[in-house]
């Protein structure tokens, strides 16, 4: 069986594409590689990017990539370092972003949720938090197994 | 400003999740960790996981966790090791999947588009392809600088 390494892209749709990706970058700090007018693609870590699509254009676009096009509050969660935190939440709450929810999970890490300007729940959550349930559940398989 | 470090969780709306997960089990190989009869997470590498949501009872799901639900195609990405690219191809036409697309990119890497059971467009992509596009763009930006 091949594999499957990691999530290379994610999309999120959104009205308006300006002021969504204004959002991302001002917002999330993270960096605009490319525009195409009806979407956009902004890197997040070394291995993956989030694009974004503006909804309306979706339909007569024209390409030669499979379409799709979704509607309503999507989701993402961004990995970001156990030891900033603190600073996204003062961060955010500087830039007037309402913090809708935040969680502490048995791993013992932490996500802090808020919305996109389309309402699109945007989760930041401790880098090391899948790596933690992956070692869980691993190890308590091959203890089963022995 | 604090840093976004990847993509841990992407999100994809399923309309039966017991065929959806099963789909994504078999045919990508991914394993499941978790499933709370309307989602289930599947491991995506060592980092991060796709979370599939049923879609008609989103809307009634008691959780503290703030609520999303799209309604139409949904996309992901997800990165292989570049030399499983044949396997990959190969094991898709022997599990009878119609493959919609292929791709190739300017940073001489690939990608395999077809649609899981709920015309989700699935993408696979070489992992090294967004690390490709980052080191020509942050290149081309610090021969501007100087």
């Amino acid at each position: 069986m091949p594999q499957i390494s990691g999530i290379a892209e994610v999309a999120l749709y959104v009205n308006d594409i300006e002021i969504a990706t204004r959002f991302y970058e001002e917002v999330l700090g993270l960096i605009k590689t490319a525009q195409f007018g009806d979407s956009s693609f902004l890197q997040t870590g070394v291995n993956s990017t989030l694009i974004l699509f503006q909804k309306d254009t979706l339909a007569s676009r024209k390409s030669i990539i499979p379409a799709h096009g979704a509607e309503g509050p999507g989701h993402v969660a961004l990995s970001i370092p156990s030891e900033e935190i603190d600073v996204w939440r003062d961060h955010l709450l500087k830039m007037n972003i309402e913090i809708e929810h935040e969680q502490d999970w048995s791993q013992g890490t932490h996500s802090i949720y808020f919305r996109d300007p389309d309402q699109n729940s945007v989760e930041l959550i401790e880098a090391r938090h899948y790596p933690a349930v992956w070692a869980k559940i691993h190890q308590s398989e091959s203890e089963t197994d022995t």
